[in-house]
């Protein structure tokens, strides 16, 4: 494969639309860059799913991305990073980031007593990923994790800006109450959009760690070191497997801009590419 | 240059003391690494020196730790950045990272309005590569820079221990009261000392960068992403052309523990190596 250009574009893909809080970050510290997002949202969620099957479903999202010029990977959710990331990368000649890794990084940086809390789906949460990113950096930390199965489907449907959202974050975090923690990392990509609720109910002494925002400047830091950043933006596009439409209003919602969707058949991984891709 | 392995060095480089602060920030963050650290203390400060001569002083202390098995290399000191990082990264095929990059990076993360402050020696802020390095990742972001020439001697001469540290702190940064901003970078290796006392002096709504923080979590994401984190750490060493005592004395108050430091005499810069390298 030939060295990535400045200006090709960054691959992010999801199982939905929670890497849309990645894709707001990298918009917000990349304004150079130009994104091709991809969310799964026929399929969505991964969370409950096998590995290998999560696995088979990112390769096949990057199957479709590598048609266009890719000059990095993220993928930007929690299931797919923790089943797939070291398969993709062994695989792909640019550099891929999943969302664990930052998250874990930056959770070291900002703790003072290494007392450490993570929150997500019960995929990631089971899987470990937090704790072996964190064990292979740092030796001696105290890790808490927790799943919070109700937290991503209430933002999925809107309900972050409820009144009872408190109510929803505060039982779901009531497991960490007794915990002894100074950083909390949110290890699902929906939450970002409840970081407020989630600090209020911690208490200001817990710093919350954002994947989202880490993994954007940790693709600021890869590009920088590769020579690869950007001079100027192009257009970004977003393409999901579910309806656009619906997409397209999540994204308004969450990025703040209204963007076009294109809706996207997956071809069986094995189908020769060029038959299938086109069918939006 | 064979490619670096894992149980290879972190070469940390200074004018002298200041660059203990990303080195104890490095030993925090990534605690399998060992550091080869050089403080040129007997040509300290840097600050007031011409560019070509930052340049020179800085290549004749890579030479010199270049006899070491070199994985990665911090210069840890804002005016070497400022002047040599390019030139060193054009030459060394092992990474290289700068202090005034990722402060830069962290900045642009944390701003939420895009007015950023810096603060640093006199060459630092004259030589505007910070303001450089801002723009480089964004095109829109209001930068206030503001040399304060009397903090770096308050912390060589261990005053940020001293009642009047806050008033010589809130001296220096009073041209920054009536500016709008929401982060301030500490542009200088020497003010992460003086951490608490900004933070008071600027009040809590303006996020405090430092870049000893930011620039060891950035050799964390390199090293992770060369597949170049360490497996077991060594001993750190502590190199210096000043008065090892002294130096020792202040690693000891800044990194929390004793170190042994070795006195070098660097040759000039054509000299050949083998013959005047190690005389302490």
């Amino acid at each position: 494969m030939n060295r990535p250009e400045n200006d090709d574009v960054i691959g992010i893909l999801d199982s939905g639309v929670g890497g849309l809080t990645v894709a707001k970050e990298v918009m917000r510290q990349l304004p150079r860059e130009t994104i091709y997002y991809f969310g799964d949202t026929l399929r969505c969620p991964y969370g409950p799913r096998t590995m290998s099957e999560v696995r088979k479903f990112t390769f096949e999202i990057i199957r479709f991305l590598q048609q266009f010029p890719l000059k990095a990977l993220l993928i930007a959710c929690n299931t797919a990073t923790a089943a797939a990331l070291e398969e993709v990368r062994n695989e792909l000649s640019i550099p891929v980031l999943g969302v664990i890794e930052p998250g874990a990084r930056a959770a070291i940086k900002v703790t003072r007593h290494g007392q450490i809390g993570v929150i997500g789906t019960q995929g990631t949460i089971k899987s470990k990923a937090y704790e072996k990113a964190l064990a292979d950096l740092h030796p001696s930390l105290t890790v808490h994790s927790l799943a919070c199965p109700t937290l991503a489907p209430l933002v999925e449907s809107g309900g972050h800006h409820s009144p009872r959202a408190f109510e929803v974050v505060a039982e779901a975090l009531k497991p960490f109450q007794d915990k002894q923690m100074d950083t909390l990392i949110l290890g699902c990509t929906h939450y970002p959009l409840l970081a407020d609720l989630i600090g209020q109910v911690m208490g200001e002494e817990v710093k919350i760690i954002s994947s989202a925002e880490e993994t954007a400047a940790e693709l600021s830091t890869i590009l920088h070191h590769q020579g690869l950043l950007a001079q100027k933006k192009k257009f970004h596009r977003f393409f999901t497997t579910g309806c656009p439409e619906t997409f397209a209003q999540i994204a308004k919602d969450w990025l703040g801009q209204t963007v076009q969707v294109e809706k996207v058949e997956l071809p069986m991984i094995n189908t020769p590419l060029a038959q299938k891709f086109f069918v939006g």
